[in-house]
């Protein structure tokens, strides 16, 4: 970030009045430029006892499977994000429900939220940025390829969930481990890696 | 937002390869400026069965009643977001429990979350935003001058939830009515304005 959006002029850091922490102020204008966190949002789109998912055609994680998602945009709401991300991506109308899972991605400034869903036919198809679109079970679910650690770990909960027929809100971080994994960091409930 | 972050040059506004919406484009180097929703984070910070308010020492909503809240900043998490908006607006420390509500308020582009806390201690101190803080039970909130139909709302739950011991997260929507009034439209909860 070197030039205002407002006056096309050179920004400096500096931390502005009535602030505790650099910005990107506008010499000329004097206008702040403030970075904030996105928010990722994904549906888990349930049909039966099974889960649409997602096989990846763009970058990051080309040719891996995610849930249907992606990043919020203006003028909407959170559930209609859910909504738009599954249509355009697996061609599926859903109804959306409850929030399942938060996950604070610092690192990149996201934050995720996934939001339970159901399928309001098994009908679906892959949009332009998938290469596949397929239900899966449990059973079924091809777990050492998962794109994104919060999926994963959204779906591992969202399973052990599913016989209580209760889905309470998990909270968790991502962080980066020694090794440069991702590593997840529950805050209310149990992580299981298996 | 008129001219490139990166390069300066002038802004066009149009559909970038592979999207589906207008975007601020650069002419010139062809970066493409996405503008997303921003994430309000606050507190419910308790004390016995009272909770920690402050009067707003800044616009919008000068001299109203508010939760601990603000913008959540890049490189921090949704709690921490909770617990540093506490400690600047009415110098208490807090331990952040689960999300408790979410609302869309789409037509300013934001997203705000309310986090159950307690106070580790019942010490607190107006910050440079805050005219005042104190601690009120339901029938000392003074619910004619709180500044956000968010925070309203949440508060009204809250107490409402207090008996039960359980909070289950509350979604909804603020919308705008034909009087300019912000109407709280509930998801998963039935939303009480008396």
């Amino acid at each position: 970030m070197k030039f205002c959006t407002l006056c096309g002029n050179k920004l400096i850091l500096r931390i502005p009045e009535a602030d505790d922490r650099e910005r990107h102020v506008c010499n000329a204008c004097g206008h702040v430029h403030y970075l904030n966190p996105r928010i990722i949002v994904c549906a888990i789109p349930v049909w039966e006892d099974r889960i649409l998912l997602c096989k990846r055609a763009i970058e990051p994680h080309y040719g891996l499977w995610t849930l249907p998602g992606g990043f919020m945009e203006n003028d909407e709401t959170t559930q209609n994000a859910a909504s738009r991300e599954t249509l355009e991506e697996a061609g599926a109308s859903i109804e959306v429900h409850d929030l399942y899972s938060m996950f604070n991605v610092s690192h990149i400034n996201q934050v995720h939220l996934c939001f339970r869903a159901s399928l309001t036919s098994p009908r679906f198809s892959p949009g332009k940025e998938s290469l596949e679109v397929g239900l899966f079970s449990r059973d079924e679910i091809p777990w050492n390829e998962i794109a994104f650690a919060t999926v994963e770990s959204t779906l591992r909960q969202y399973f052990a969930d599913m016989p209580t027929k209760e889905f309470p809100l998990k909270l968790g971080d991502v962080i980066i481990g020694p090794d440069k994994r991702r590593i997840i960091r529950a805050h209310n409930f149990i992580h299981d890696e298996s």
